[in-house]
């Protein structure tokens, strides 16, 4: 292994989320390459990640957010594992900027799982109509259908969406990356949206 | 008519909301009886009222309530006639005193009209399950169950608990007030609380 600098260690572990031993033997391991030592620590991370989503997130915060003037409001909880990492103002950024999403852009789920099957399956008929008599094969007509299903999910799902102050990811790697710095499960539960005189 | 000052005219705004004239000639009739000006206003006032109600209240405000650091939070839409008078300092403050009372107290339902007739129907049964086999009149049974029935209401309907700043009035006297002061239609019409960790 080769010796690797305390400020590549430190740029990994802000990359990764990533332990600092985990990181400093990634590191050597990658001869000190930042990139190598990232896909090095991927299976770690993601391992680490699976880990993390059964533990219980049973702390965390409720957040809110009015816009407009009190024209729309969204009330959000989002969890973790600790009261601890709840009180740090990187938690209350999260929450916060989940909240102004759910504002901007409106959202009818959480999470795709949350669809009922039944409206998938309303979407997925609509979609196919749309398509019929064009000809194509139906294979193409599924691919077709599931791209269509994807669109819907990005729109109305919040964790689907393009995340509104970099639309480069989706709000799921916020969420995601969040866990990472913290090291903890971080779950959004449940989010209310009022817009004014609206449904 | 007497005279009557320009402070008890005020006086009598104040504490009815109804409009100068109508107070000027209140206090003249009452001969500057405080009291009998308000009684003789009353039926004015609630005419007023019910005019007041069938209007269309399409403005407002979304405003939130957050408690103890993130553990509880608050959304609630509340209407009025006008925008002028939902960015108002005082309709602000009824807001916030609406959203702090459904953190502190919670509920389950706005007015006791929303609660559905099988919920009614099932504390009914329970009510008269819990006086039933002691031998009291029919009457008598109905009027307990009428009485716990109003006491459910006092508890799980917004409106028809006891204000958390002054519990000798109800909430819905706080909306009335409002309502009054604004001479506008002033209608509560959704909340969502998110207890963190509950449902």
């Amino acid at each position: 292994m080769s010796e690797v600098s305390a400020a590549l260690v430190r740029e990994l572990r802000d990359k990764t989320g990533a332990g600092m031993m985990d990181c400093k033997r990634a590191l050597g391991e990658s001869n000190g390459d930042l990139g190598k030592a990232v896909v090095y620590l991927r299976e770690k991370g993601l391992a680490a990640a699976a880990k993390r989503a059964t533990r219980a997130a049973s702390e965390g915060t409720v957040g809110s957010y009015i816009h407009a003037g009190g024209k729309i409001g969204v009330l959000i909880e989002v969890n973790c594992e600790t009261d601890f990492v709840a009180r740090t103002p990187e938690f209350g950024e999260l929450v916060r900027n989940l909240a102004m999403q759910v504002a901007a852009l409106g959202a009818d789920y959480v999470k795709r799982e949350d669809v009922p099957s039944e409206r998938v399956a309303r979407e997925r008929e609509i979609y196919a109509g749309q398509v019929e008599g064009q000809g194509k094969p139906a294979a193409i007509v599924g691919k077709i259908v599931d791209g269509k299903l994807e669109k819907f999910y990005g729109e109305t799902c919040l964790l689907d969406q393009p995340y509104i102050r970099d639309d480069k990811v989706k709000v799921v790697d916020l969420v995601q990356e969040a866990a990472r710095k913290t090291g903890e499960n971080v779950v959004v539960r449940r989010f209310s949206r009022f817009r004014l005189g609206q449904e």
